[in-house]
């Protein structure tokens, strides 16, 4: 039997009970923090959402680059175990960023970009792969750099969709207007043949019926929950599993309007949520 | 004939020939440079679109005043002879922060949520009028306490329209899907019998064809429209219009993506523009 009282238990227990921090620049990332809870129930989390300054997908990479270093020298104060970039943005243009800091602190690094375009790559039989996403996603073509260094055959068709995230904010996840606008944005994708499809936003695993009904028999991946499967692994492999099988803990971060991310993350994660703190990274 | 030489007039001729500040929390605002640009053809404007923390419309008044405080702060550091508040959320929400700085330089202050609601009042024959605005501007009753301290009886009928904006910023002014949402948002206030419509936003203006459309015979305001003919009665009645017949210079300012505002711009002012300059607020 381990001896509760030894200053190793205690370190290292410290260690595994760190929270995983999960990022993005507003309540997209919380699609991941949904999948944390279903497929690693008892990780403690802590969410930031830089709702001040959101949405990052119409920024320059210089402005997203500057945000996202605030950011992650927040989570390291905040004593995080493993960094979750919850947001396609974010790691399309502020990914060299975040694991320049998080390697000072010996940190791994999982990404919803990198996941999804693995796991594309994994499910295409034809070879075709369409990508969906903000503008700034694909301008950067961060998918279609990534998965040709994964497979220089591969044909990637992107679409960027500015009005989903809107769209889906709003809560008219079922409106007529919306189903019109995702048909336009998806008939050059379906046109081109494409076997499997990313949602390469956060925020698009909401309306995922809408899409596959939509698409058809076309693979849909959803980042989210491959990032997930993937942090999964690195933390049994890099031996930092949660040490105790108890109600985990949540928190959450917003830089502006406290009350109005709790009503929407209720939606996103389907059930009450507490402990949100407004916090201010300009000063 | 004038000294041209002495102090006064010098002096004087400076005073005169400095620009008027127009801001907005991004590019909505240049409906009132487009109305300047129109009305008052040779007064030198300078602009400010806070492109970086856009949209205002989403965020809480804590920081849209901080915001608005710097912004105000940096058209007086640029020599201004008054000011114009061109954006509706930020006159709901920061009025009072302008008006505080202002009164210390003796500068007059327009703003297209006052402009809106007088015209609209003047307007309105059965008393009923309605107003589609961004959430927050909506939220704030700004336009409603307005027109109530008008004219206690008027009846005012606020839609937030939370979509309009993301539509027009994509350039989708006459996409089906548009149609549809506006209709939705202003099917309960047709139905109130409004005869007046106040474009409670600055961006609105863009899509008047489609509202003009939508609501047949109902009169439809446009605040800068009408915040411009004011700032001409208040330029002359302070005797601070340009003393000078030339080509007026027009600068911009934007604290981020200066070459995507330029074609947006472009598109808002139906003409070239050069003098765009990133400004970092912040700092």
């Amino acid at each position: 039997m381990k001896n509760i009282f030894s200053i190793d238990y205690l370190v290292n227990k410290s260690i595994l009970d760190k929270p995983i921090g999960v990022f993005d620049s507003g309540l997209g990332g919380l699609t991941v923090v949904k999948q944390i809870m279903n497929n690693l129930p008892h990780e403690n989390v802590i969410y930031f959402g830089d709702i001040a300054r959101l949405p990052y997908g119409t920024k320059s990479v210089e402005a997203i680059q500057k945000f996202t270093k605030q950011t992650v020298n927040f989570l390291i104060q905040q004593n995080v175990k493993a960094i979750v970039i919850a947001c396609n943005t974010i790691a399309a243009n502020a990914k060299e960023v975040i694991l320049e800091i998080a390697a000072k602190h010996n940190l791994p690094v999982i990404d919803v970009l990198f996941s999804g375009a693995k796991s594309a790559f994994q499910a295409s039989n034809n070879n075709k792969v369409g990508v969906v996403a903000t503008p700034a996603t694909v301008r950067s073509q961060a998918y279609t750099t990534l998965l040709y260094n994964l497979n220089p055959n591969l044909q990637v068709f992107s679409q960027a969709c500015a009005l989903l995230v809107p769209f889906i904010e709003e809560g008219l996840l079922t409106h007529p207007a919306l189903k019109l606008i995702t048909q336009d944005y998806l008939a050059p994708l379906i046109q081109e043949n494409i076997d499997t499809l990313i949602l390469g936003c956060t925020h698009y695993p909401l309306i995922q019926p809408l899409i596959k009904d939509i698409v058809g028999n076309i693979k849909i991946i959803d980042p989210a929950f491959q990032a997930v499967f993937e942090l999964d692994e690195i933390l049994t492999s890099h031996e930092l599993k949660v040490s105790k099988v108890t109600t985990p803990i949540y928190k959450f971060f917003v830089t502006d309007l406290p009350q109005s991310f709790r009503s929407t993350a209720e939606l996103f994660l389907n059930t009450t949520i507490n402990n949100i703190e407004l916090v201010n990274l300009e000063d």
